[in-house]
């Protein structure tokens, strides 16, 4: 299926612009911090000298995995769904942060394993009622691939330009299973790199896991291309979190990517689209193992290091004022010639 | 003189209490890493199950100090007024990053080489026109330390009932020079692993500013109590925020750290109160060479490591959301139970 083509933000005469800008702030050169690179950043996503943020919304997609029944998780298939009716409810940390920092939030059934009836606050997009257990055969279907990309593609262009900052989230039991597998078919990284504890598990459920995973990927070994690794291993939700973000970024939005599965379904869009990497802000480096790995090999600097291993995008909300505060020195600050202050 | 005797705000069972209130809400242990721990600290400080945060303020403190004259400084002497003056007309990062996080910002002109006249918004506390170059004589008076020490005792208590979360800032050229010498004396950390660039100095320069570190101690060698460091060393702004600091926390509040300067501070009032550790956030991890070292030996973990160095209490107002957050999650979010989600 064909993809949004998505160029770089480079521009070397606006950069110089941007950092002529920020540098004639009233503060000593550099002093800000990472947060005059995200400045640097928004401005060029935007276009502009003056980047704003405007609508910041969180997309949470939820989704089941046929691959728990291997035993790869320390919670039952159930919470899957049960957490999605704690978002509905407004009780999940997610909410309680999205509402914190002002992010309109936004819960997408991308094949849970449950009839949730028609519901107010939920976006059904079901692909299915979970995928199949890669152990045994492909997660999903081509055709199921593509229509999760699709789905995730047409959400994005739903929200138009009442937001330009796109947070990504999710939930489903197991798929850091998924994840891992994609990581590690797709980033180059040894399996016992990829695998964590995920929501709780023991070590030696850690190396179940690994092994889980080792045996289905000698199963699937033709799949290399990113939408083949996709199909074969990935999530509804994964699938159509990487559908969304090549339309978000289409669409010069900022991107807030969350922790380890969020990393994953960005390591499949920016295999078939790399210059998206220059839309996205990573928000933190997660405590699920693996996460560091996946990080360093896109070259990427989180803002937050809180240990968190959560998910539901809670670590976008939580790096939103960051970005904020980027944006709203590079406006809001007197210069040196405005403020008189003396240079050196 | 006398200061206020601080209680650890150990309790073993609130501890359980909260430790148990923190596991019940919807998502795995501990998954929400550093906001648990957060959470916890706050609800010791305030002594109860259900923290809130309000009237969360930031006193800026700002001072000269005459070891300028030793050439210690990348810019002149005159950008401490300059950036007060920049405060006071709302330009300065500060005041964009109070706003955003919206916390009440308070200047105080501890004792800046500058006759500011009757101004609005800025609160006049100077104890002098900046300090004595410690070089050649302690910088202060023991009668001008306990001015100091006072005044900012005062300023806390004048907040009274009205604010539980303050952040402490500062402004004066010069003073990562006298927070190295007031760190290297406290903390028992070589010279060198004290000193760094300030708002920008070059390696030669770092180099020469450590010589006068040097020199200073060796001439006030006698001075080893922390009252003494602070007076030949200090600045009245750091002095008055070891006061402030006290008082805070004898008022239950929990305390704001922001880089190298406010820790110096810090180091200053743990020395004489060691359980004021108990009420302090420390806000980040500062660029500035030797911030590293201290918050280890204060066994500090910090909120956010963004490359700052710029003072003002940027870091505080950057990382209160990240406090914010760890005391929503805990009043707002759901249970278990309340929420019907399955445990393992």
């Amino acid at each position: 299926m064909e993809v949004p083509f998505l160029p770089s933000t480079r521009d070397a005469a606006l950069s110089q612009a941007l950092i002529a800008a920020i540098d004639n702030k009233t503060k000593p050169r550099g002093s800000l911090g990472m947060l005059e690179s995200l400045a640097l950043q928004a401005g060029l996503v935007q276009g502009t000298t003056s980047p704003r943020l405007h609508g910041a919304s969180m997309l949470v997609f939820a989704g089941d995995h046929g691959v728990v029944e291997e035993g790869v998780s320390a919670y039952p298939q159930s919470v899957t769904w049960q957490m999605v009716e704690n978002f509905l409810a407004g009780g999940a940390a997610i909410n309680v942060f999205a509402r914190q920092s002002g992010m309109a939030l936004h819960i997408i059934d991308a094949g849970v394993n449950h009839d949730f009836g028609k519901r107010d606050g939920l976006i059904s997009r079901k692909v299915g009622p979970g995928t199949r257990n890669f152990a045994q055969q492909p997660a999903m279907t081509a055709g199921e691939c593509e229509t999760a990309l699709r789905h995730g593609m047409a959400l994005v262009a739903d929200l138009g330009a009442n937001a330009n900052v796109l947070g990504f989230g999710e939930m489903g039991i197991g798929n850091t299973t998924a994840a891992a597998a994609i990581i590690h078919k797709l980033a180059d990284t040894p399996i016992a790199d990829c695998i964590g504890a995920g929501t709780g598990l023991s070590a030696d459920a850690i190396l179940h896991k690994g092994r889980v995973i080792e045996m289905a990927v000698a199963h699937h070994s033709h799949a290399t291309a990113p939408l083949d690794v996709l199909a074969t291993f990935g999530g509804f939700e994964i699938a159509m979190m990487v559908g969304a973000m090549l339309k978000a970024a289409e669409r010069r939005m900022m991107l807030l990517i969350d922790g380890f599965i969020v990393t994953s379904a960005l390591l499949v869009a920016a295999r078939l689209q790399p210059s998206i990497l220059d839309y996205c802000v990573f928000c933190h480096c997660s405590n699920e193992h693996g996460h560091r790995h996946v990080l360093k090999k896109l070259h990427a600097t989180p803002i937050l290091q809180l240990d968190l291993r959560l998910g539901e995008g809670t670590g976008c909300a939580l790096a939103l004022p960051i970005l904020q505060a980027a944006v709203n020195f590079l406006s809001q600050m007197a210069t040196f010639d405005s403020a008189q202050v003396c240079t050196k």
